[in-house]
């Protein structure tokens, strides 16, 4: 087993809460490795910490343990799991939906809850809201030097009953695809959907081909234009839209240069919808 | 010693100073481990400084070397410093208050001043504002990885002498404690108060029990109502108000995945006062 | 070599780019060391990348390998490169401009361009968007843990055919020096100047000598008063101008605790020049 800990957060980086988390680890391991998924995930948002995972777990080594911890439910009864995936990598979280992707894409092997009596930090039981150092960064560090192993975690549970957000599913007809708007690429304000780019592919579309996109919050159409499907931004002009098939292989829709969410004003979630349409000739 | 660096500054991270002060740490001995604390300090915010080294210190092992450059008097005649705290673990840092939780609550064991003339990066005498890199990462780096002994960082003087920002002292009645808004939990605008645990239980308050809270900037009430005292964020409904033991055993004050500090325009620092009332039957 | 390898990007930290660069690295060599420079470049701004990896390079060790990936032409015609410098370090980077700077001040000794027939992961041909995950990182990871030889990069071309982008020289009078604002300390608003230490000591000031500032904005003049020259801040009272040498050796305009950009609204490029004149007793 690697002793590569990857955490992840709604924390920020502003105060002391990761350093306090990195802390507990080195504690536990003076040579354990330490690195960051993201810790700005937006606060109590557990789709995105789902989707963050996703994004990135496998470009990670078997044996790398994932500590993610956004948890708007700490001290209510949901449960406190690792899950081992398909791939052999493990996540520690609290099992409250942020393991949504990963079980519906990557495939989860097999699930522990935490047993805290073994699993905690000793001396934090007057600390009831910060779970994330006192036990999820703990027992991550445990499982990622190999001082417990996976079964010392505590007592497995049925993946099926792993907590799972909605997602929406792809909806394909014989010129038509439709999914969500899912997430941003926030820093260049790209729309990446729900589409995959096999779904995508069924409808032919040919690199330079221009598409009907249309873009519903809910039932209003907010966007619809053609928009030129495309390999990478350098295939349009600056300024102009573009669809592509983005680093998840997923439909994504930008501007190039500039920021499509922001032009348009566009959400994320499964009440944003898009349609990508073949053009009649 | 160990050979773990942590550093914490208010340069935040959109530059490269972060990176130069890293590169030169590496450079005195490429087996250093390098972690953050946070480098988001407000500008010139040395209260905050020194608060977060109180909230991690604890939680990081003995023989930690923490480097601290919040530093608005670079280039004065502040002493630049190394304190060792009682735990074993050193901070270097200008001596400008940034040491002041730490003497207060961890307590310091001895404290030296750092002999430039030995302990300062060659050929950077032409520049006078960038201490971080040229005195305290390298200092911090020699002593992190035992190039230098704690000794030979510069003489020492009286732990007495460091200097010490104003702290609120809690006042307690029969039926009342009393403090100061010490910080913001910032991500999610909870008021960290500068009440510890032991003072709060003279109230011998129950969980679930509502307590009166006022809140005071200077002499102008700016907040007063029952709120309930729980263990964590879920004792409560979502957008209610609670009391409740943070993470390194303080009162707290947040509402359940909202923003106290923003739905009541609360802000911190001494003038920022707040009473916990039991209330009569 | 050293595996030592620093990433620079436009990317931000708020999604799962960086960490999945990361990923890639660590598995092509789990002993890599990775740091950062900063993530946070202004989108497609490659002056700024290049100015910050100027910035910070030296006090990196030989061998070094850094990944700078702002790449607002991803997909288009623009060369994937490895420039090594005079002083033995790498840089990993679209050949775009970002680097300027190094290659002016530092010096370049060599650069190739990236084969990626040989240097790109296995089964990413259908990824057209994350070079950086896809060739920029896993290059700079072979090399940095020195399972390519530079060599094997790909094929070298010269050094003079590097873009660059424009800078502005320095005019230099008997009285006077005029050059351009670079860039910010973005944290603390202080104007990083253009004009370097050398050709300011070309005027004779003393310190605490008063100097006639003007800031144009093209032809418009949008700051011009007497400023102190000082060592550092603590040379002038708090809110007062100082004229001072940066870390990186050239004049820095600052407010004492203060922000010298926002308090004038200067703004960077070379369309914003600031002249430094003698005043005559």
């Amino acid at each position: 087993m690697s002793s590569i800990l990857v955490f992840q957060s709604d924390f920020g980086l502003v105060d002391g809460a990761v350093s306090a988390m990195e802390g507990v680890s080195i504690g536990v391991d003076s040579d354990i490795r330490i690195h960051h998924l993201t810790h700005d995930i937006t606060p109590y948002n557990i789709f995105e910490a789902s989707y963050r995972l996703f994004q990135t777990i496998e470009y990670w080594p078997t044996g790398t343990v994932f500590v993610s911890v956004v948890d708007p439910g700490v001290g209510s009864k949901r449960k406190s799991a690792v899950a081992k995936t398909k791939a052999g990598q493990y996540i520690v979280t609290p099992d409250n939906g942020t393991l949504t992707h990963i079980k519906k894409y990557v495939g989860i092997e097999e699930v522990r809850e935490i047993s805290e009596t073994t699993n905690r930090r000793k001396n934090t039981e007057a600390s009831y809201t910060f779970h994330g150092r006192d036990v999820y960064a703990f027992t991550g560090a445990k499982l990622a030097s190999g001082k417990i192993t996976f079964e010392e975690v505590g007592p497995s549970y049925d993946p099926d009953e792993i907590i799972e957000l909605p997602t929406v599913e792809t909806e394909i007809t014989a010129d038509s695809v439709k999914g969500a708007v899912d997430i941003l690429d926030v820093r260049f304000g790209s729309l990446w959907t729900s589409i995959t780019r096999e779904e995508f592919l069924s409808l032919q579309a040919e690199y330079g081909e221009r598409l009907e996109v249309s873009i519903y919050n809910h039932d209003n159409l907010v966007y619809q234009n053609g928009v030129v499907y495309g390999r990478s931004f350098a295939d349009v002009r600056i300024g102009a839209p573009i669809i592509y098939i983005n680093s998840v292989y997923r439909v994504g829709l930008a501007i190039n240069q500039g920021s499509f969410a922001k032009a348009y004003n566009i959400g994320v979630g499964q009440q944003w919808s898009i349609e990508i349409r073949k053009i009649r000739q």
